[in-house]
């Protein structure tokens, strides 16, 4: 009863809260990163906050033109479509198909160049911002409460700090938790928190912090800029991510874009009924991957025409020749609505955050064939907790993909623990969407959250570990033993020469 | 618009899992800990679940036979009730009079002293519950889905691994961080997370493992036991203490006795109109200090006197000889009605965590007299953050008191300072009472909060540290260079011995 009642008055608050719109600049971002802050700035716009997205002039994905909610600044960059596109096609052919062949020292130089030319296109974008004087004049003028930013897109840290606003960051994992560890301070023991990805340093700092020093006017890094923001808005949750160390400051909302199944277009579901109690089978490889080798094209799909359920396959490119009558091709699919629909038995995916996320929520089995960034992070998770099997894209035949599918379908195991991990998703005190919302709001309103700020923020690393602490112990106790040596071996010398006299005598 | 409907709905699912009530089992505890406690109960009965708690037939503070809401399991103890007063009695006098004229040797030996007793005593309490067959069949019987302890009462943890069911802890905080850090794996770096109370090691470590393998028949220790502990509900949050790394499963729920103030007594509220606009000071030395010397007693009598304010004085001692005609003593007073009445100007205090909470929760600033436990930390804090001055009883003189007490009210920063973190206190997602129930309820709901839990737990300390690793790497390294150092001395001597044979040619 009392928990109902102050419920109510927390709505009532809420209620009365958003009556005090706030100003809401945001980073400009791009692809999966976006569909997961669009669902939290919906909801701060129903909340009465406006709302201005930054948009660079040429975009993968993001159309400023378009009809939407939002209000958008538009900012121009010194990149071609034709260059950014090269460097995605490119940057994904190197993880889909040659990493797997390559040495560790190959990859690490390609991975290396690769992320020189991304850290260029990067600075071109932030220069588009930070050095236009026109846009720096708006977004000043613009008098905005917050910055909310995917620190994956460079720059925010540091455009808060000459705005002077509060930031907020939202962030699925940085490179061996790199950022969240050396800037957000964020504890991660490595013998039981994994590292992400490739355990590669933050090859970045060196330019950053000449970048950053330049524009600020006065030294700093990238890394303690970023050690500024309020709050970190991690895109993960324990029922996907293994339980770790966090700080006040971090919270965890994954699964932000989730929601129920609408009910799916007519033709599809049509489809989808066609199954039978077989059940259906939905298959993306995400947005990005809109093409596949012809001979990898043809082994997918010849698994797949030996599955008694349906197929629906996200895919554009050409139509594989061993295309099975019980597989359908999609440009586009209704991924949540498909993924809610009780006839699905399982989900052939990626891996990528968003995907899997939606596959925890409605409890559907995976099986896996991820390729990069935190893709094969992703499913080793899902694996480990006997929600998926990961097959590989490169060594894997057709028998191994069908019986892959076939195991998460037929070996029960696999149903429960997705079940599970449902249950936890679904099982906490507040939504991850709400959980976001609060805390921007709470940042504007209080402008700030250095309350939740570690004091470890302004430690140097051997403050940090307390050597300096050691370091004097030590000291102290090394004069101790050579006192009491001296001491001693005075002592002993005396006792000694009072005897060798008395022999002498 | 969103977040209210999602409210809504958690509403809807609220009074869903309410219907289905669960038995919870409470460990014995008692005054201060106890009144943390209680209003979760209270919301738990509201909400249809059975509350059993255990209570010693000899108790300080507990009375079973008084009319209640909950059941009460008595339990047996070979004890007596004065040598339970004698060692509160001297471990208070120790606390207030003593230590401050003690060196740190005095102080240890005599803290051991007082430890071991209350370890011995604490033993006699385990024995009552775990060593008794009637109890142990009776909370066997009872089938019930939780315990629910305080760990400053010992034994919970062995009594839940007995019984089989999950376990959740509420803790305010233990020496140095120790069952947190040891047993919870909770990161706690001394740089910049402060040790509570006075850094002693744990000298109850053999003893207990002693003990505790007795009774479960295979080696096993307290801390592993406590470590077995799903959920652990620290009662203080970054309004009260400095923000430090936490666990998933560590919810940070300080405050959960606070609520607002309700109308006084018709006596006390004219009392305290009297006071015009000078206002109301409150002052409370907590329920367990019902006494002071003579001397100290006129010695703060005096102080108060000068105040303009009217001083409410929670006293049963002798009534002092210097008491001014602005101060009134009380057996009891309802010290929360009056924090929050709007007359309060300040509150005097022993600095106990609950009494501080009141006064962050009313946003009163306060001038401590801290004596033990976590009472100077508690003060230490509130004067960090600006909302308290500190003073020491027995080093303080009428002057300083008085002093102290009138910086507090007429230096404003401390108003705000209070406010402040009075702000904090309230502005959070969720009420810490509804936060400590709802993770209770989840951990009945599923048997457990596992998933919570680092894996931490299951790795030794060179493990967590990675030293086995880093071992490896040294030995690899140490062999590289032997091996380089090896081939490099063979083709030199190869060398050299050619060149030596030449020249003997």
């Amino acid at each position: 009863m009392e928990l109902r009642l102050s419920i109510c008055v927390l709505l009532l608050l809420c209620a009365a809260k958003s009556s005090n719109g706030g100003k809401i600049l945001v980073w400009y971002t791009e692809a999966s990163h976006w569909i997961n802050m669009k669902p939290v700035l919906e909801t701060l716009m129903d909340r009465g906050h406006q709302v201005t997205v930054l948009v660079p002039s040429i975009s993968l994905s993001m159309n400023s033109s378009e009809p939407s909610r939002f209000q958008y600044e538009t900012f121009n960059i010194d990149v071609s479509l034709d260059v950014m596109e090269r460097f995605v096609e490119e940057f994904l052919h190197f993880n889909m198909y040659e990493m797997d062949f390559m040495n560790p020292v190959q990859i690490y130089i390609k991975f290396i160049q690769l992320m020189n030319r991304y850290t260029m296109i990067t600075l071109k974008f932030l220069d588009g911002v930070v050095k236009s004087e026109t846009i720096m004049k708006k977004l000043r003028e613009g008098n905005y409460d917050l910055l909310f930013a995917d620190p994956i897109y460079a720059g925010s840290d540091l455009t808060a700090d000459i705005l002077g606003i509060p930031l907020v960051f939202s962030l699925r994992f940085s490179i061996a938790n790199n950022w969240e560890r050396l800037c957000g301070q964020l504890p991660a023991p490595p013998s039981f928190v994994p590292g992400s990805m490739s355990k590669l340093t933050d090859k970045m700092d060196f330019s950053g912090r000449l970048y950053y020093s330049e524009i600020r006017g006065t030294p700093t890094s990238a890394c303690k800029m970023m050690g500024n923001a309020d709050i970190w808005l991690m895109r993960t949750y324990w029922d996907f991510n293994f339980p770790r160390p966090l700080l006040p400051n971090f919270k965890f909302v994954g699964g932000i874009h989730c929601k129920p199944a609408k009910p799916l277009p007519k033709k599809i579901e049509k489809f989808v009924q066609s199954s039978g109690d077989a059940g259906i089978i939905v298959f993306s490889l995400g947005s990005m991957v809109k093409n596949l080798t012809t001979e990898k094209a043809n082994m997918i799909a010849s698994a797949l025409a030996q599955l008694p359920q349906k197929v629906l396959w996200r895919y554009s490119g050409k139509i594989p020749d061993t295309l099975g009558s019980n597989t359908k091709l999609y440009d586009w699919m209704p991924q949540n609505d498909l993924l809610g629909h009780p006839k699905t038995k399982a989900f052939i995916t990626h891996g990528g955050a968003n995907g899997v996320f939606e596959a925890i929520y409605h409890g559907v089995p995976m099986v896996g064939i991820p390729t990069f960034a935190d893709q094969p992070d992703n499913m080793v998770q899902m694996e480990a907790k006997g929600a998926a099997v990961v097959v590989n894209l490169n060594f894997m035949t057709t028998e191994v993909l069908r019986d892959a599918v076939n195991t998460v379908i037929n070996d029960k195991s696999y149903k429960e623990n997705a079940m599970r991990l449902s249950k936890i998703h679904h099982d906490r005190p507040m939504s991850p969407r709400d959980e976001a919302v609060f805390w921007i709001e709470f940042t504007m309103r209080n402008k700030g959250a250095k309350h939740l700020r570690v004091q470890a923020h302004e430690l140097t690393w051997y403050q940090y570990h307390s050597l300096d602490v050691l370091a004097f112990f030590l000291v102290i106790d090394l004069l101790l033993i050579f006192i009491l040596f001296k001491s001693c071996s005075f002592c002993f010398k005396r006792c000694c020469s009072r005897k060798t006299k008395r022999k002498a005598e």
